[in-house]
């Protein structure tokens, strides 16, 4: 305990006497990047990444939840108490809809999976939180995160103390030169890499959608570094349906632990996701589990289980689309590359052939971002001059390598915009761009 | 890192090599007592805490989902994108149903509550887990809590690395000299007691109701020892309507954390619970907001948000009676009544006045549990003997411990049951507990 002061719990309490994720840039930026969209809700907002709403309705909640109540009556032979039962009361720890995610990972993704493996959770961050949670068992267990990367990893991996080290990111998707450098330098340095954590199709922020054969280096390099993978996977189905397997399909030796979302595909509200974790574990008194049966345990202690009314939500809509969730989104994808179209088009006529010197952005095949950038710091404080002066948000790319450095790059989000509110949006964007491009040429 | 042994994340997995709470005896608890259940279904059940289901109806689900939404339609002047956006998109982290939690509280329990100070959660589970992975910022950081204490309380501390320190139960409630007792040798331990977690209502599987009086003395010793207050309180309003005030209603100098469930009340399936955290934070920078504000930010980095479709449920209820679960729940504490009279009418019958030395059993006035003392040491393996020669099954005491040093207490659940059963299973048991006691005393 040495030297380490300790304090009592006086009221009003202090933050520093708190958990330490509670004082990090990542907190500061999840904070900020909430206060900045409430304080102007009449922006075009490029920052915000959730689904079209344009399709939502309130009656197919009804009509899901019919759905999953006839299936289950069928399967009970008309045992209504136990239907009741099912969708009511506590349920099974790792879900009840574990058979028909499996199904749906057959039909959609080439994935074939012992529903036991499957564990249902809280939206796709508790399936991360869980995972994380149970790699990390000592001080020394890192998790390795291409990254740029999404704000939620690096949220969960402070959560459970687990420092996160940044592999580069490549047009190929990994840095495969520099995650094994990343590693023997932990490993030299007493460190126990866990896990390589990325997201191989649409990656968010970057928009990369790695080759098969991308894929099937980055597993030979993780088999060869004796790493898992976590792959997570909330955009894949909403692009083009001839893409490469999911790095689990290609997966021979059980490496992959794969993390899925409803919150793209499903309906976002019903807060469903899962994990596929086939992984055998030996005890001490050797038997050999499912690492899904420990993350259902970490799962009882967290959340007990995921509501069964949100589940049957999700279990409706797939049982009425055949398992099929690419069919369920024909509607979504189509928005979805329209508006990346629009995007792109709009970028074109407003910054291209070199109308403002120093504006550049790359162009993902599907997702729902992409990368603009700029000749100037995009710093929390112009994106408040932004939103403020010309009413357009975006995401400072600095938020995804969890800290305070800003960077020249936007991650601009148009997967939830109409036609008029991108154009509007694009218009507000290169007035503030031109803005400041001329003030940092001065 | 000294000499601890840095291995690889080698498949398969070993159990070691991952968080410590797998391997605890918490975990081991939860397991077994699941296989148990699994193992025996057509055993009579008086292990499974459970709401009474026999009132369950789907079509509830669907009325209480329109009363809301026919709620946000009128409230958003009849901007349905907006109702649609409420229940259907990504949401507010710390809920959509504040207010009407809030509301509520001040209708059933008297608490008088700043909506923003409530989290809604996934359950109370979600609420305790958010509460102490918050508080324990340091190794030195323990949770003190009145034992036997539920075992998710045991799991939450286990998750974030917080040993818990037990506090003897007594028919007040606490323990309050034994209390002081810990917290003091703790400190002179250097070690920082930060909260106390008790259930002051029907405490499971205690059974204790503390009375007003002993709730003030509880308060006057957190305060003189500079403790928070965990009050947990999923049976209260399903006692006696002329009960004690909570412990929240009582509090003067914003010293309790107050954990909150809808599974007894409202419907288990919806998974809603919510902590109402209203003590005020400072940080570096002065700013003061509320840890309800620090928890939702943890939630960001767990579960993101709570489904607004399941809190959409529970929010249909308090709607249809007024804010009121106690009104909502006319018929369920009649029930619990009966079922708890059963409960004490079918134990005097089977085993008063001294018909099998040694067996004895408390009185709660509600609650969904109560302890049955038997002449023996009530362990796993006695269950498992119950539970395939007697078709009978029951709660080992120690599980309350978070040990495996059997007790001669089992605790006997009463809620889900129907009077039937109840009788039925007392028959069992009483046939399990008199060879057991014969084979004692032999």
């Amino acid at each position: 305990m040495g030297n380490r002061t300790v304090a009592g719990s006086s009221l009003p309490l202090d933050v520093r006497d708190l958990h330490e994720s509670l004082g990090s840039p990542v907190s500061a930026s999840m904070n900020f990047l909430n206060e900045v969209s409430q304080d102007y809700p009449d922006a075009v907002s490029f920052a915000a990444g959730r689904p079209f709403e344009g399709y939502f309705d309130l009656d197919d909640v009804h009509r899901h939840l019919d759905v999953y109540r006839r299936h289950l009556s069928e399967r009970f032979d008309g045992d209504e108490a136990k239907v009741r039962r099912t969708v009511l009361q506590y349920g099974r720890t790792k879900g009840v809809i574990h058979e028909l995610v499996a199904a749906h990972l057959a039909v959609d993704e080439g994935i074939v999976v012992d529903p036991e493996a499957v564990v249902v959770t809280v939206g796709c961050q508790e399936a991360l939180y869980l995972t994380l949670r149970a790699l990390r068992a000592t001080p020394e267990d890192v998790l390795l995160a291409v990254t740029p990367s999404y704000v939620g990893v690096h949220g969960a991996a402070q959560l459970v103390d687990m420092p996160l080290l940044p592999v580069r990111e490549s047009a190929a998707g990994v840095d495969l030169a520099h995650l094994t450098a990343v590693v023997r330098e932990a490993r030299a340095a007493g460190r126990r890499p866990r896990a390589l954590y990325l997201v191989p199709d649409f990656a968010n922020p970057g928009g990369v959608r790695m080759s098969r054969e991308d894929r099937l280096r980055t597993l030979r390099a993780a088999a060869e570094l004796d790493l898992l993978v976590l792959e997570d996977n909330p955009y894949g189905l909403l692009g083009d349906p001839d893409g490469p397997p999911t790095m689990k399909a290609l997966d021979t030796d059980g490496r992959v632990v794969y993390l899925g979302s409803f919150a793209k595909t499903g309906l976002p509200g019903a807060r469903v996701g899962y994990v596929v974790a086939d992984q055998p574990v030996t005890g001490p008194r050797g038997g050999a589990g499912l690492l899904a049966d420990e993350l259902a345990k970490i799962k009882s202690m967290t959340t007990v289980n995921t509501s069964p009314i949100a589940q049957a939500v999700i279990a409706g809509k797939l049982l009425e689309n055949g398992h099929s969730l690419r069919a369920a989104n024909a509607r979504e994808r189509e928005t979805y590359r329209a508006n990346l179209r629009l995007m792109l088009d709009g970028l074109a006529a407003r910054f291209g052939a070199g109308q403002v010197p120093g504006v550049s952005w790359n162009t993902p095949s599907g997702g729902f971002f992409l990368l603009l950038t700029v000749p100037f710091a995009a710093s929390d404080e112009l994106l408040e001059l932004s939103a403020g002066g010309h009413r357009v948000l975006w995401t400072p790319l600095h938020h995804f390598y969890a800290d305070s450095e800003p960077r020249h790059v936007m991650r601009l989000s148009f997967s939830h915009l109409l036609p008029a509110e991108i154009d509007e949006g694009l218009d507000r964007l290169a007035g503030f761009v031109r803005e400041q491009a001329a003030a940092a040429a001065r």
